[in-house]
């Protein structure tokens, strides 16, 4: 289902070249140009259609931060190729706990991404056939599941077939927008469904004047950055470009940001020249005559039913279906740049060990699959709603953009002290500047989008940050006091084996099983041998010890009471006991096994070997054998080409190796 | 919450007198007359009020056969004090498949008996109190919770609990029913709610004549037959009894009879004198107003309103407390029942071991757990609907009253070859002819129900049954072969130990784990001994090779290339190349493991400890031995008190014990 498993030696194959690397790295950014401009319109809706006017401004604010943002990350992309992006630098120059803000800022909003895209993807499919509109929730998760098998497949297939989409949406949206501002330039300007439609304020929200005016554009404003989100993908991922790296994610940010401004300019600009009026809440628009059966079409659905002559044309299914395939494919940004960035903070154990491993076909798979668990519970809890999921989004953007931008600052200070030559300095001092404006602004984003986007949902996305820090903290200090504990300070002393070892054979019934145990502990000629059994019924315990006598061999057998039917504990509390009369001697408990063919046969067993097991390996100086007595249908059920399930799954190529040690 | 832990020797003490094994093992037959009267009205009045005269003949044809199945149920309770009941009488007596037939019917009826019970309970709170009816399924499975919970405490404290209410209701209904026919017998006859309604008959079930009459009438007669469901519950449960164990149940077993029917034929009695109409669409009353919104109450309901005068007396709320409160602890007769069965069918090897565990309070808890399971899901599926549930039931009663009496026949019949005196021959002989009789007419109830119950519903009890009887089969073929392969025909030859013993560490980095295992493998003084890693990351193991070589021990380090990231493969192959090399010698694999406190620590580390130990126990020839580090965490998990969970429900007291091989 998802390939062949491929070599580590063919990690090289899966690099992308920049016609492939856009599609799959800015599908995020250049996709949001489906919403961002609606956002906008939701918000200025509030107050009626009095505050429209504001629409040219609030997007001209939207493209200025886009430039800003695009030329900061240039900078971080030549400066930091090895692909942390904003959390290499923010780590590297702030410290790790900035480092691990920006990090935990990055996972949320990977999460948001799928979800939001997923969303709205599914709505412009709604937009274009009104009969799903049931099926909301199903569509999202089905689609998560969907990226979520392409992605186990590996990056480089992935690419070739999202960066059709990609192309197309763009292609498709560019023209939609060339033909209707021609239309509008020879009088004939296109009009919009809803143009004819009023909206009525929301109480409380007509009439602003001043600072409650302010906090409403300011609203707007934050919806449309919505348009940024993903824009760091790249410099998170320059690892998967072709060589020279970094300069090749360079031309590939560029590129995206001029078709990302020319495409938001060019909808927003439509959208006021068609007069698209679309609200949260279909009952607001007045002139409308059954407003809850009404189901209102995205900005883009009606865009293009304005330019191309109606909802039955065969450019309204083209800009639909590119825009819906496109966003869905959006979410596949994330599912590049959640596990990749999952991965880098597990090599930095940050996260569990499991993160970091490659799975058969090279991809990150855990990763693949944490976030996809995460954006399918989120667009369940929240129907697959865009508006609700929007409040969640971009905080974690502006998280990382102002703390990666403030450490470039410092990436640049420090050049600038080792760094002599005029015209390296030149350019380095105008590196600082670009990136020193970048910090500021986005700062100041952030905190119109904390102040206005707070209340209304944002706070989940602020708990799921604070929560994700404090645990990858957690993790860190965990593996850090279990490699102190294990570290050998003296190996020669540890190396000293223990002065005698004294060997227990667990015992129930005489079957071949417990004498293949006994033979194989004789085989170790132990110091000391003897057997041991735990008599739940006393007859049971005669009749053994009749079997014993009649086995005559020179192993004495040990009969322990157990009044309450245990026999986990009466084991342990006997081991401890020896250990207690010697405590330089090491205890072997040597446990019968017998091994069945099928899972369902195991059910048919007691499980008091695997708990006896499981508590020994807690008791200090002993060791614990299985001897497996392996019957006919395990011998049917091992086919010595057989794989364990996952195991090429564990396997780390570029990493510290998972020790054997690692248990459950 | 279930109580301290008791010992194997306290079993006495739970043995139950008389005066609570009645409301213990017949709370089931008598609460069925709060619903078998209903049911057999319900199909009745499908043809309209014309055919309510059939009432008395068919109470009467149920009085008469819950005669012959309590004198016959006698016999086996002196032929078979032991508790198997009706599942021994067949096995012994026609075979051990017919008893398994028995086993399968009758495990399917204790969770009908349940559920049924449950569901009727529930009913009779929703006739008093009508407001909870859109509560009906969530009460139901907090029911079954209720009572698994008082069941895992122990049987004896359940029978003091449960005593008080039975009577309370058998006293309760015989007052009403003398009530009721004493107004009668003076003149003042009672007159339910619902007589004043007519019922239109359903469409094609009107004037029927001949054979479809015969239907319906042997229908309602099915139905009615649900007073019987219960009576084998005594004659399985005789080892619960004081001593003389017989002679006490079959007096418990009468005195249920005659309690059971003196309320049958009362409340029948009165619901005609009091012309209770009930239908299963109130929508078919005539003569009501707003039939959608009523809620029919159930007959008991509609009679103590009769007799006490309204449904505001504390004559109605006394009798519909103490029904619904009898009918919930009625399933308390399956709950008691059915892990008994199981645990006998356990012990004969039809059901996993694991059914014969008595838990920490000597209950067999893994059977109490399965039933409620069952009960639950049944009850959710059906929504707790009476009518629903009743179609499945009885039919399992009828295969086991109809195989165990045949089984009768058989015993007496083989008495009969041995026993001389004639006094004691004439005894047997009437014995025979009443379980003769019981097993033909209780055969001849069981073609009926069959003929009208099947494609009702009751072919799912039969497919249950069916499945039961194949998987029992299943594993008992499972057992006997595991058993057949591990008995050792000559134990001596298989202590020969093997002529080498070859000691392999795995080793992935050089710390203190994998230095102890180091030490405890040579303290073992192996015939040959090396260290094996995997290369998964060339540098990774180029750097080993230095620390081993640092290290200066004679223990060579062998390393294994893995191309493909795994494990546990390579390591299987070399074990298995190894053992091809000399067959005669017996590999040792040590695993070092670190052992940690928690088991979220656990998801931080990798499983591939796990899954090779798993894999090498399929390998014939090798041991597998771990040698633990107890991290500090694992000191503080690891009080010596502490007992590992569920360690004492594995115990077992009165049966093979279960092997420590038995394992996972």
């Amino acid at each position: 289902m998802i390939g062949r498993a491929r070599r580590s030696e063919e990690l090289g194959e899966t690099l992308l070249p920049k016609r492939l690397a856009l599609p799959i790295f800015a599908s995020d950014p250049l996709s949001s140009v489906a919403y961002a401009t609606q956002e906008i319109l939701l918000v200025l809706t509030l107050g009626g259609l009095a505050y429209l006017h504001f629409t040219p401004w609030i997007a001209a604010a939207v493209v200025a931060l886009m430039a800003v943002v695009v030329l900061s990350y240039r900078q971080v992309v030549h400066a930091y190729p090895s692909g942390g992006g904003s959390y290499e630098v923010a780590s590297t120059n702030l410290g790790p706990s900035a480092g691990l803000v920006v990090a935990a800022s990055l996972l949320v909003d990977y999460v948001m991404t799928v979800a939001v895209s997923i969303a709205s993807g599914v709505d412009n499919i709604i937009s274009a056939m009104p009969d799903l509109a049931g099926h909301r929730r199903a569509l999202a998760i089905g689609f998560v599941a969907l990226l979520t098998a392409m992605n186990l497949r590996g990056v480089r297939e992935s690419g070739r077939l999202f960066a059709a989409p990609t192309y197309l949406f763009v292609g498709g949206v560019l023209i939609m927008c060339g033909t209707g501002l021609l239309r509008f330039l020879m009088g004939d300007a296109p009009v919009a469904a809803t143009a004819q439609y009023g909206i009525e304020p929301v109480p409380g929200e007509a009439n602003l004047a001043g600072f409650a005016l302010l906090m409403l554009v300011l609203r707007a404003f934050s919806s449309g950055c919505t348009a940024l989100t993903g824009v760091e993908a790249i410099s998170n991922g320059v690892p998967a470009f072709r060589k020279p790296k970094p300069k090749n994610a360079a031309t590939t940010l560029s590129a995206m940001g001029l078709i990302a401004v020319a495409m938001f300019v060019g909808v927003t600009t439509l959208a006021i020249v068609a007069k698209v009026h679309i609200t949260d809440d279909s009952c607001r628009l007045t002139g409308l005559a059954d407003c809850t059966g009404y189901t209102q079409r995205t900005v883009i659905a009606q865009l293009a039913s304005a330019v191309f002559g109606g909802e039955n044309t065969l450019g309204f299914y083209y800009i639909q279906a590119a825009t819906a395939l496109v966003l869905v494919l959006a979410a596949n940004t994330a599912f590049n740049g959640f596990p990749l960035l999952a991965s880098i903070l597990a090599q930095h154990r940050y996260l569990p060990r499991q993160m970091h491993n490659r799975g058969d076909r090279l991809a990150f798979s855990n990763g693949i699959v944490a976030l996809a668990v995460a954006a399918g519970l989120l667009l369940w809890v929240y129907k697959a709603n865009v508006t609700s999921l929007i409040h969640l989004y971009i905080l974690g953007v502006f998280t990382s953009f102002t703390l990666s931008q403030a450490g470039m600052v410092r990436h640049w200070n420090r050049e600038l002290r080792v760094v002599t030559g005029p015209a390296r300095r030149h350019r380095i001092h105008v590196s600082r500047a670009i990136n020193g404006v970048g910090s500021c602004i986005t700062g100041l984003v952030l905190v119109i989008v904390l102040a206005t986007k707070f209340t209304q949902g944002a706070w989940l996305a602020v708990v799921a940050a604070v929560v994700l820090w404090v645990m990858m903290r957690g993790i860190r200090r965990h593996y850090d006091s279990i490699s102190a504990e294990l570290t050998a300070t003296d190996p020669r002393s540890e190396l000293v084996p223990p002065s005698r070892v004294l060997a227990i054979v667990l015992v129930s019934t005489v079957h071949k099983p417990t004498l293949r145990a006994l033979a194989y502990a004789r085989a170790f000629k132990p110091d000391r041998l003897e057997a041991l059994t735990v008599a739940v019924d006393r007859g049971e315990a005669v009749r053994l010890r009749e079997q014993w006598e009649r086995l005559d061999v020179d192993v004495p057998l040990k009969i322990i009471d157990s009044p309450y039917r245990e026999i986990t504990r009466p084991v342990v509390e006997y081991v401890r006991s020896i250990r207690r009369e010697s405590p330089r001697d090491v205890v072997a408990v040597f446990i019968p096994e017998y091994v069945v063919g099928h899972w369902w046969e195991n059910l048919l067993h007691n499980q008091s070997a695997l708990w006896l097991k499981n508590r020994l390996l807690f008791t200090p100086g002993v060791m614990v054998t299985s001897v497996p007595w392996q019957l006919s249908s395990s011998v049917r059920a091992d086919r010595p080409a057989a794989r364990a399930p996952g195991s090429v799954r564990r396997g780390e190529p570029a990493a510290p190796r998972p020790p054997y040690q690692g248990r459950s």
